[in-house]
């Protein structure tokens, strides 16, 4: 079956194409008689207005975009982007938005990608993940003036809004309940230093460590399940060896927890595991995971709503989503010196 | 910056806006040497074709359609969907074509969008995923007439062309695995019935047991965790229980090994497990897990080439993909009594 067109409808309804319009965009120009026919018959065949026309009408597209460039491999592995995306969606499908998803292979072809959007109308809209220090993006998209909202902080992002949770305070939250516990010797894995959010866990880190009278140790690793034990191992290997690790993310936690036992080592008795970022992968190994929490999806859909504001012309402010809180379970106890 | 439009074009060059549609679309009407002039203007201030007055002139959408109704918290974590939208995705990106992601609630409410984008054009086509016993939606594509590409297996699904991968061959493989190290109880933790893939997978399972002379139990769980984990207790329950398990996916495999490791039992020695669709997943536990792998995203970027097939018109027949193959790690091993 064929879309069904105006001229369908005018060849159904016995009238000219000209009529069909009038009746359907609620102009004058047809009797109230014909109108009713004409848009029963539109309704009968199924008729919608053809998305094209519209965005030549109206200039709009109709969607907003989302550029991911991460490795497929580590992606597909992390939860935190699927829940994102389901909560992004969640939000557009109240207005049948569609979200059009594509990966990049770095930051120049998504770049490209943008200007390529906007100029053919792609678009109405982008979602900017992965921040990194002297962002590239930010400026492209100022210029361009093309509607987009950062997920993460408002640290080097222009005029862009920016939609963030406070990552110092989850950082602060985690190392009181270690430094509660007894642990003096905390490390963390972090993700990569080029990404906007670890140099401000970090420095989080690093300044509660001083505060909290703890001594910390921190590796850098790129979110695999590889990386994450290899830096377990390496931390392990230290003769005074950190009594905790928080990881950067939950793919490295797992990973983390797996080395540390096949190392012999008892999980929390000899060395607690703190993942960021719960997720179902937090409670499918044993023990179950210590992780900080938050509602991922619901944090997409207010960076949906916010998009959707942007692309309507409107001024406005970053917001700051919840901070995420400690979800307390078994990979976490007081260390052995204590004990 | 504003997108740069014919008329923004037109206001440079000092010629009319016809002069300038003339001249982009290489029509005659403007001499050789304005014409020039005209694209370099065009160039300098980075016009692209609109394209949404693309799509009206040759009424494609340039774009295709990926609906999923999966639960958010189960796909979140579950790497097969990622591997798979990046496949396609590296194949679109080839000639810029969007692919525009969304999931449904359920299939009426995705037969509701398929209706809604075809009627508006939203896309030229759309992949098909998790097919099922009278699936609703083939029905429906064949009325609209919609380009679509079933990722699954070619049974119930009418005139639509499936790029698959042979299931049943991939049951045999693991059976014959198993059996030949002396494994004579072996159970199936599978995916929901209402699934194509689960159907095939159980009648497969059940005839190549029944072939190799081994006992055969299965049980029916919905790809998470926690029903994998549940899946596992109840069948190591058993006064006879299996000395080998095969899981459906990844993520009910590794919580089905944890729940074995929670109960005290050795794996392998005491249980042998199996994964469906390898992952890095399998190998953030440990012992890692023995699994079925084949290249996802190839299998994704197949199917994309023959969806843009289908989009062109061309008359097309099944693909099938290559079939899994067992990559044997820690996982596996002889049952205790050959021991």
């Amino acid at each position: 079956m064929k879309r069904p067109t105006m001229a369908d409808i005018a060849r159904r309804a016995g009238v000219t194409k000209a009529a069909v319009s009038f009746a359907l965009n609620n102009r004058p120009g047809v009797s109230e008689p014909t109108r009713r026919r004409i848009l029963a018959i539109a309704e009968e065949l199924g008729w919608q207005p053809n998305s094209a026309a519209r965005a030549l009408s109206d200039g709009k597209a109709g969607a907003f975009g989302l550029v991911i460039d991460r490795p497929a491999r580590t992606l597909g592995i992390e939860p935190f982007f699927m829940q994102l995306i389901s909560g992004i969606q969640g939000e557009l499908i109240r207005d049948a938005t569609p979200l059009v998803l594509t990966m990049a292979e770095d930051q120049a072809a998504e770049i490209a990608l943008y200007r390529s959007w906007w100029a053919q109308r792609r678009v109405d809209g982008v979602f900017l993940v992965d921040l990194q220090a002297d962002d590239a993006r930010v400026p492209v998209l100022e210029e361009l003036g093309m509607p987009a909202v950062v997920i993460g902080a408002p640290v080097g992002t222009g005029r862009l809004p920016a939609v963030w949770s406070d990552d110092a305070a989850a950082v602060r939250t985690v190392l009181e309940h270690l430094a509660g516990l007894g642990h003096r010797r905390i490390a963390r894995v972090g993700g990569p230093r080029r990404l906007r959010h670890t140099v401000i866990r970090t420095a989080a880190f690093e300044a509660f460590a001083r505060e909290l009278r703890v001594t910390s140790r921190i590796m850098e690793a790129d979110y695999s399940g590889e990386q994450g034990a290899a830096a377990t191992r390496a931390l392990l290997a230290d003769p005074e060896p950190p009594t905790a690790i928080v990881y950067d993310n939950d793919v490295m936690a797992v990973s983390g927890l797996t080395a540390a036992q096949a190392l012999g080592l008892r999980v929390p008795a000899d060395v607690s595991v703190v993942a960021w970022d719960d997720s179902a992968l937090c409670e499918l190994v044993h023990p179950s995971l210590t992780a900080l929490s938050r509602d991922i999806a619901a944090y997409g859909a207010r960076a949906a709503r916010r998009l959707r504001e942007a692309a309507g012309g409107l001024g406005l402010g970053d917001v700051q989503d919840t901070a995420p809180t400690l979800t307390v379970r078994g990979s976490v106890g007081a260390p052995r010196t204590v004990q």
